[in-house]
């Protein structure tokens, strides 16, 4: 374990979250409450089709309907083609998408797809009101599977649709959207110096966020021009502008006010209803509130692209790896847009590479358009390499842990993406995964059932981007502390730390607040695992302002120099012999009428990547396939751990999710792409009887590229577990599983096969 | 008519205010609007009894009934005494005396006084609630007239009273609270320099704001300790401060949103139901929403003060005043705390003085503790002196005007409170007044009634204080200004137009806001005429000092120095023959990653006292003794007028009120202290029936205080129209009306009076 950057008061320790009463006492208010007077209740009209022409929309018997304010279509959402004077054409045909998966307009792409909408009185009044529309499709062939949707002959979803390589557009359209390439080295001479080479194909389901709270929205567009949104999402500044773009108003007349949220995980960093209840608002002159149904989430949100991977790795016969290639296809969805990208630049993350060539394919297909899932595309991508990773140990006889050590990428090596790594703490994880008790433990078994380990590994990028915080001093010595970024996991508190560690005060006395667009300066989305980075570090920056303004407030109180002012750890500041605690310079100042508000906006760079081991542990009935996991280890590069008990939630939050994607959730469609399974019920989440107790492991190599030494911690932990889990059932049974969800049936016909060999 | 300072493009502009739409057609969120899910609502028991001693107070029966979750009395309130380390004494007898006015704790002194309150499921629920709260009283006597409380024998409200004269205390407790001494120069040889020596006696009913929005509140409470408050005042800082000092929570624990607000006049610049409703939210672990009817208003939030008034004013042959003497003793109600010492202040105000003497009275009697009401005091004040002046004047034959010119009080003269006046516009609203269409048309005359004609005077200090701006760049080159003041008058448009003018663009990308207690810092109330002075002055700096960032900023991007970059008027910006408008400076900045934001807190002297006189024509009825105002005229000093459609709307509402004070407000007690005429209909307000079209005349008299020569505007139009009406009728009639109001039974018994004569 590497030496951290130094004895912190604050940093490290486990406060209560300052949001963590309300909330566990269900006092806290999210977006599903807000109520506003004269409130109407919204309901959307969605598509029962994957694939249709809208012939004709009528909507005059709803309108005509008793209790009915409003009703809207695609027709009344700005075209995105007007009014955008300089649009560059991918920019402006990404935007006439996303408009058009908001409410569609001459298609529909995917079944759930929303047609119109109504506005009234109530949400039972809506819901008859929409059974009034009559809606005339003309029913198109439907395309599911990634492989067959790139075939030239299928059915075209977007006619205008030409795939996208580096810029260049494909001559005929087609469902492909894009293509990468990631090239590094020689590939060819990679592979002829290796031993053996090795390659695997690997197929994954559709997966959802599985938040918690269903999508919201309550807005209310005033007379004079004033849109206010009041919605649960994952930055009210992101919102504010796909607002700004879809209803093509300027965003100093939106005011979006961040709810708290119950659960994101990148699906709720855009919008559906908002642009909705806007319009509704606008023509019914009142405010209009629209929820989803869990249904409506499943069929019409954006969940994490399933596909296609190809993986081929040469290694030497000392288990070096001499080259490596990939192809990924995600499924888009209706839209363009998967993270077929970031699979790219993940997938080999955690291994040193020289020579390699990674492509990646954006497909569209007839399911809802896939969205960001915590580490957006890399769970994919690293189950494809790590799978093929544990078949080669296996194969060849390396120890697993030993051949990751041996094969590590580390500072100065090559990234996907052409740069070079800066201090990761790739070898540390792997040398706490290798001293772990889980690791060092033999595996048992249980009656009955047949028992394997599997490890594998994560490699995620970690964001930066700009954020904003103002400290602002209270006559008590406390500390009120705006925050832009929303509050998914705990960042309220571990953003007040660094604040409170950098006045040297407690973090009680530091109160946080997210506000509205309004109220504080652009932040940028909490994702990417950047907010306890960036906003952390925007945090630090206001405070180092604020107590600047108090030695000068101090000095002027004073009658001295400002320099001749010292300000102490512990929040003392001292000039001459005399010394005033924080809480008395706080009472000082106000006493002379200085109101000082520190604040700034930082655009961080050096976010610094992460790594992780997990380890699984898990039980295969073999008689039904059931596969339980037993234990669990999660080994993890936090830089400094700010706020650990929230590493270890991240840690095992993102275990729980990954066990899901490993073993049971999927999407599950009929030819016709009607998704069957559109409750909780049958969209199968692990539920706490599926998940065992997680032992979490922070490493800490402090990121030099923050005042703290802080690193995202959010998102890696997704990216293991889907391979951990199914190399661990190869491990029990000798079956590798390389479709995902590792389900009882394929389990079971896994095994079948086996014993028919 | 004085030069101004400048010429301006926005400042003196008549833009259609910000919130004007919203508020015309109905959809401004008001404080009544608020709803939080799971809300209660709340009822206060209020004291039937104007004096009486509580016994016990039993609220099980109350809280037994099905639907009630919480039920409260003063004993749920911190005692004010406690916990208060180094309070001065005075002061924790005024807070005391406060807690005691929001919840009755062994006493009741006025009618309507809170005993207890109820949240519950519904109103219906907490009215029943409140019938079965069983209250023991001892009645006591009652005392309703302030010179018969002043008595020594008089029953005492408040046993540990004792009077304050400059901070020495009677010996023995009384009804008076406090007495004031204001004394310039050699009062006896004034007098005795004079030619002739006049007297009056004088008496005005307290009256009521009349705000059209009730008093409301919603609180919640969060298990966390955060209390958060909605709810429409003049003041968000001031509510948070005293809901501190009430419930001794920390002021960074609560937060004050300020809803828009239906009209506050002074008396919304204090605490009623919100430590109610927070302490009900406690209890109940619920948010809990209560408001007032209109006679909980009229009986129990703080009116202008009624009381007496005696002048006494010497004066030469020639005309001139060489000496001046008043005394005034107002209702502060049941709690100390009058006007009175403002009335001292101002009574005088328009008048040259060298010799003089003022004393005010406090006292205590059995009516409603007396709060703010625009200028508060100086509306007496000036009643009492203005109507001696008329007398004065007809009883020598002087010109009315020409009297006001001889002895006006000008710059470098002595004021009430021993300083001197700075540039003033007394001479300039004089010269007018003298030029104005209506002191040069002849007064008419109406069949079958009386016509005459009246003027008075009217002076007003305005008001200073720390105020908060931040402003905040927009992409598209718009501002978001955050303001601190609640916007009762057009504030936001005052102060967003002093951005405006500095920045050099139009008001309308000026977006102001006005934030929760949380979102901005300290800004004091909105009163005292101080908003668009210190606002304002606060928005100029917080513009000046983004508009050195941007300077700033661009220098960046040019790569030159900020020195040499202009800022013109008109926004643009330019260095070296390039030029930017402001837009195009606002998109290049915001390329560049900058979100700049501008902000300061100021506290600024010089605000600038104000000067109005007011010419009143009105007919009377000689039968039925109704008085009907005809014509009117307000001439008034506003420095530069920033926004003049809204210094016309202040005229035009003070005006509108003073003809309230002068003819029908009042308060009609029986002599148990029971107020009889506890709804609008039969406390009567003006109507627009009531009062004529306004002609307001605008003088500019630039306050060199203020970087654009602003002057408070909203206060001193009530002053003048109490004299103004009665000398009017004076002239109509010979009957002088020297108690308020001059309602018709009063005119007529006046009229008879002379008759008999």
């Amino acid at each position: 374990m590497a030496e951290t950057n130094g004895n912190y008061n604050v940093i490290g320790t486990r406060p209560v979250r300052h949001d963590g009463v309300d909330k566990v006492t269900g006092r806290a208010i999210y977006g599903v409450d807000a109520h506003m007077p004269g409130m109407l209740w919204g309901q959307v009209l969605r598509s029962p089709h994957a694939h249709a022409r809208i012939l004709s929309i009528d909507t005059s018997r709803a309108e005509a309907l008793e209790g009915v304010h409003a009703v809207m279509t695609a027709a009344d959402l700005p075209d995105p083609g007007a009014g955008v004077a300089e649009a560059n054409e991918s920019g402006l045909q990404s935007k006439r998408y996303k408009s058009a998966s908001l409410m569609a307009r001459d298609k529909v792409l995917f079944e759930g797809h929303p047609i119109a909408a109504v506005a009234a009185t109530n949400r039972h009044v809506a819901e008859e009101a929409l059974e009034l529309i009559d809606v005339e499709y003309e029913l198109l062939p439907v395309v599911l599977d990634v492989r067959e949707a790139m075939q030239p002959d299928a059915p075209l979803l977007l006619d205008d649709l030409h795939m996208d390589t580096g810029g260049e557009l494909a001559d005929e359209p087609s469902n492909i959207a894009s293509r990468t390439i990631h090239e590094e080295g020689d590939i060819e001479a990679g592979f002829a110096a290796a031993d053996r080479v090795f390659e695997g194909e690997y197929t994954m389901s559709m997966v959802h966020q599985g938040y918690i709270e269903p999508h919201n929205a309550l807005a209310y567009w005033s007379a004079d021009g004033h849109l206010r949104v009041e919605c649960s999402s994952q930055g009210q500044f992101g919102i504010r502008s796909e607002l700004a773009d879809h209803l093509q108003w300027p965003i100093s007349k939106i005011n979006v006010f961040p709810s708290e949220i119950g659960g994101g995980f990148g699906g709720k960093t855009t919008i559906y209803l908002e642009p909705l209840a806007a319009v509704l608002s606008r023509k019914s002159g009142r405010p209009v509130k629209l929820t989803m149904s869990r249904s409506d989430i499943l069929r019409a949100t954006g969940p994490a692209p399933g596909g296609y991977a190809w993986v081929k790795i040469g290694i030497t016969n000392e288990g070096r790896i001499t080259a490596a290639q990939a192809m990924f296809a995600f499924e888009a969805g209706g839209y363009p847009g998967s993270a077929v990208g970031a699979a790219c630049l993940c997938a080999f993350g955690p291994y040193k590479l020289t020579d390699f060539r990674i492509d990646g394919y954006d497909v569209v297909v007839n399911m809802p358009k896939s969205h960001a899932y915590r580490a957006p595309g890399a769970p994919q991508g690293e189950f494809a390499v790590d799978s093929l990773v544990d078949e080669i140990c296996e194969e060849m006889g390396f120890d697993r842990l030993e051949f990751r050590a041996m094969n590590a990428s580390e500072e100065g090596d090559l990234r996907a993406n052409g740069t070079r790594y800066h201090c990761i703490g790739n070898h540390e994880v792997i040398e706490a995964a290798r001293t772990s008790d889980h690791w060092r433990s033999a595996i048992g078994s249980a009656p009955g059932r047949q028992r394997g380990r599997g490890i594998a590994s994560g490699f995620w990028m970690n964001g930066g981007g700009m954020s904003t915080a103002v400290a602002q001093l209270n006559a008590d010595g406390t500390v009120t502390l705006r925050e832009g970024s929303v509050d998914i996991g705990g960042t309220r508190t571990s953003v007040a730390m660094q604040a409170a560690e950098t006045l040297g005060i407690p973090v009680e006395d530091v109160d946080p607040i997210v506000p509205d667009t309004d109220s504080i300066a652009f932040t940028g989305v909490t994702g990417g695992s950047r907010v306890t980075f960036a906003t952390g570090w925007a945090a630090i920056e206001a405070a180092r302002d604020l107590k600047q303004q108090m030695i000068d407030g101090l000095a002027d109180h004073w009658d001295v120099a400002s320099e001749s002012i010292a300000a102490d750890e512990d929040g003392t500041f001292r000039q001459n012999g005399e010394t005033v605690s924080f809480k008395e310079a706080a009472g000082i100042l106000d006493g002379d009428d200085l109101r000082l508000v520190g604040s700034a906006t930082v655009v961080p760079e050096g976010s610094g990547n992460t790594f992780a081991i997990h380890i699984a542990d898990v039980d295969v009935d073999l008689e039904t396939g059931k596969v339980d996991v037993v234990r669990y280890t999660a080994i993890q590069d936090a830089g400094t751990a700010i706020y650990p008990p929230y590493v270890e939630g991240q840690m095992e939050g993102g275990v729980a999710q990954g066990i899901g994607w490993a073993l049971t959730e999927e999407y599950v469609y009929d030819d016709e792409g009607h998704m069957r399974n559109v409750s909780l019920l049958d969209y199968r989440m692990p539920t706490t009887l599926d998940v065992p107790m997680i032992e979490s492991i922070i490493v800490e190599v402090p990121n030099p590229g923050h005042p703290y030494g802080a690193r995202g911690v959010g998102e890696v932990p997704i990216v293991p577990p889907l391979a951990a889990i199914t190399n661990a059932i190869a491990d029990a049974t000798g079956a590798r599983m390389r479709d995902l969800p590792a389900s009882p049936p394929k389990v079971q016909a896994a095994i079948a096969a086996l014993d028919s060999d």
